[in-house]
């Protein structure tokens, strides 16, 4: 059987597509959802994140608001933003664009956020709530690599998923998630040992490493899913994964590419929650 | 080389007279550190661990204090309970034994315990701490795991540990500390195909499932740690873990006997919380 070569573009156009008519649904209702994202700094990656995630809101009707800091704001100037947007009524999703420059204090930064207004989930409530199996959000890029899977027929109960790369925002959270729908999961890092081993356990094999090439075509069982999480720029400055791309899709089933994979999954999921935000607030 | 028994009781004892100079010193400082313990019902063995719990903490001077309600009480008067023990500044921690009459809501109760106080470390944001890496407690039976593992001098940094069992109390919560302690976690629960396969990767094999007899010898590489957290009734009424101790010993470099092994940690870790949360607050 020849590899899917999942296009993730197309199944956030899709997703796209039908949030735009819950939002439309929900205008009837007079509630238009709203997300405040905050950017700080001049980090070059993050302003061009900030302005697609500004784009897709407009796309399907969500209004987006851009508060911008100069590096030399002072942190409590944030955090009383955050206090005020946490109080306004007609704001639905709170984010932060990480990371914040170093001087700052991301975590108390993200914990002052109110939880029900948290669309990254990246709160400490949120994540515990995820974790005990009652969720209010799902942190959005793990909830788009399960959206991948589902939507492709891809099942995951019963299989071996390996993750590598234990990152609070991909590794571990996508972890409990694979684990809470069924998958037998192994999370593998920087000091995992035998590291081809492992991945070789793979049914399903997720790479969110930020190491280009790291998982080559000998790591990779014949007929196994590949996730490739990875956004990394290689020498000429073209975009591309973790994963040696032309050689492991001829061992795979189905295969992420980078870009067009998981990458336009991750702000779908951020619209979706921002959605639910506004409905939960109804 | 022989196998090690793991002398649970013993490393409890130990930790427990490190635990009483603690508190003599917070004697000193005029703080006594109290715990509230809730019990709900008539279920015969949470009435036995509430009176462990009691007894551990006079043994070594934390005041303990236990309310008690019949199983027809409203949920009403136990959150008002916990709000009334949440803003009594004298109480450092508050647990309520677990399992709660059907009827109750759990969840509900749990959450309403002030993060600071959740010595039993189940509050959703203390969950969401622990995962993000910046705990405020640890979870008792995790804990207990991770410090015989560490007072035996075992490294678990780079090894592969198998967890088997899933719960929020121990198998999640133990996959979360051993990763950020470097191991190399697989969660297998009872969805999990060929365990036996997963269970012979593991340098450290813990099981935490309530089945008498669920791990057996051909499950268990030579050399490896194995860790009973199974508390089960055979049918003669003994209490037996979920590991075929006599046999598994054989091939184990150490095992963790049940009664005996993990078990007396678990109180002792409570003490510890307990102890903390009185020294947050001085």
């Amino acid at each position: 059987m020849p590899v899917k070569i999942i296009d993730g573009k197309r199944i956030a156009k899709k997703i796209k597509a039908e949030l735009k008519n819950e939002v439309l649904n929900l205008k009837k209702k007079g509630v238009i959802p709203e997300l405040a994202v905050i950017l700080v700094g001049e980090n070059p990656s993050s302003k061009i994140y900030v302005k697609n995630k500004e784009k897709a809101c407009q796309e399907i009707g969500i209004i987006s608001k851009v508060y911008t800091f100069g590096k030399n704001v002072v942190q409590k100037d944030i955090l009383s933003l955050i206090f005020r947007l946490n109080r306004d009524k007609k704001i639905n999703g709170i984010l932060v664009q990480l990371p914040l420059p170093k001087k700052f204090d991301t975590k108390r930064i993200i914990n002052m956020i109110d939880p029900e207004k948290d669309v990254d989930c990246f709160h400490p409530e949120n994540v515990g709530r995820l974790f005990l199996g009652f969720p209010r959000f799902f942190p959005c890029t793990p909830a788009g690599i399960m959206e991948i899977l589902s939507r492709n027929n891809l099942k995951i109960a019963g299989k071996n998923m390996v993750i590598v790369g234990r990152s609070n925002v991909v590794g571990k959270p996508l972890a409990v998630m694979a684990t809470n729908a069924d998958a037998t999961v192994t999370l593998a890092h920087s000091k995992t040992k035998k590291l081809k081993e492992k991945c070789l356990w793979a049914d399903i094999l997720v790479s969110a490493t930020g190491k280009i090439g790291l998982i080559k075509a000998d790591m990779v069982k014949q007929g196994a899913i590949v996730i490739d999480v990875g956004i990394n720029y290689n020498k000429s400055g073209k975009l591309t994964g973790d994963v040696d791309f032309e050689r492991v899709k001829r061992k795979a089933m189905a295969i992420t590419p980078v870009p067009g994979g998981v990458g336009p999954m991750t702000i779908a999921m951020l619209l979706k929650n921002t959605i639910k935000a506004a409905k939960d607030n109804i």
